[in-house]
């Protein structure tokens, strides 16, 4: 595993109420968070954080004198904690428009909400002006545009997964990649070395592994 | 929850390689199945299925003699065992043309995986005259078209993602459904009833939770 390419320092953590990490690397990015927003009940799993958004249904009375209390049922809770965030966070790099938002806990338990809420990150890159970075135990989801070089190492578990692109192409991984009209068809690359790099017209989300296969 | 509700009865079960189903309705219906195919190391956790697909890296060597191996690269292995079960399998259903497969731990560790498996079951719907059911620990995928009616319960946590839909309308739901552009736009829905109707002119996947809200 490859901790030295890990270098993401978010401008927040957005912890939501799914299966909270046990890996070393999210729980790094958690511990040294300049601000921690948890999704509603998630606070249980970290009473440190600077506030809990949500409909306070879930939160035990103990931290509700941190809640910031958001009644619209337009969007879920994701999506509160992430407008709390551009509400009273700045970017901490001058030169980057973008607030860098990483999501832990968004996914496992009701696979509903972990396909939803992987869909949310393309949202918050495209509409929200967002840089978000998903975390799980096993990898982690990063939205781009463009012509972007990935950090990686040879070995390391690929899939890329197109939303609005009509073309799409790869240099670094085992299998090129193109316009994939199917989620399931950007799945199963794997990287050869350093680093790849991706050439779309449009947004993608690209996983990474931790762990080389 | 609502165990009188759920009466699919699969012709086979495959059994992917994620997150090994503990909830009472998977492990229901894993046990009952006429046929099980495993996903490659998935024969440890179920040493009397029928077969196991996969190109045999992760299959411990006691169970190789019921291995069939299928070397392509094309597909992911749950797509391999879809296809054995095309060619082995006849519809137990005779005025139902259909092959009903259900699909466990087919989510749980790699999110991409997870990601992928869910839109396979909407390719296997549209591509290969599959009616797919994926089961996991919270509820449960379907795929259909056109106008539906399912059976439900009020308080039924409902989710429905679109693919290829223009019109969508619902009846029976707290919310009413439209042609999603986006994943994440369809969740968070909940049924009224024993029932809800579904009328699209395209395909889309329906999940529901075992329990209420």
């Amino acid at each position: 595993m490859m901790m030295s390419q890990f270098f993401f320092r978010p401008d927040a953590v957005i912890l939501a109420n799914g299966v909270f990490p046990t890996h070393a690397i999210p729980l790094g990015v958690l511990r040294s968070a300049p601000h921690v927003v948890c999704c509603d009940g998630s606070i249980a799993h970290w009473p440190d954080a600077d506030v809990v958004v949500g409909d306070g249904d879930s939160i035990p009375s103990q931290y509700r004198s941190r809640l910031a209390r958001i009644t619209e049922q337009e969007d879920n809770d994701l999506t509160k904690a992430t407008r709390y965030c551009l509400d009273h966070y700045q970017p901490s790099i001058s030169n980057h428009c973008r607030l860098r938002l990483a999501y832990l806990g968004a996914t496992g338990m009701r696979e509903d909400h972990t396909l939803g809420n992987i869909a949310l990150m393309m949202r918050y890159y495209r509409q929200m002006n967002i840089e978000p970075l998903m975390l799980t135990d096993y990898g982690w989801f990063v939205a781009a545009e463009g012509r972007q070089t990935f950090d990686s190492f040879a070995g390391q578990q690929i899939s890329i997964f197109s939303f609005n692109t009509t073309r799409l192409t790869s240099e670094g991984l085992r299998w090129s990649a193109y316009s994939y009209e199917e989620l399931w068809q950007g799945t199963l690359n794997e990287s050869l070395g350093a680093r790849f790099t991706l050439d779309a017209d449009g947004c993608y989300l690209v996983y990474r592994t931790y762990d080389a296969k």
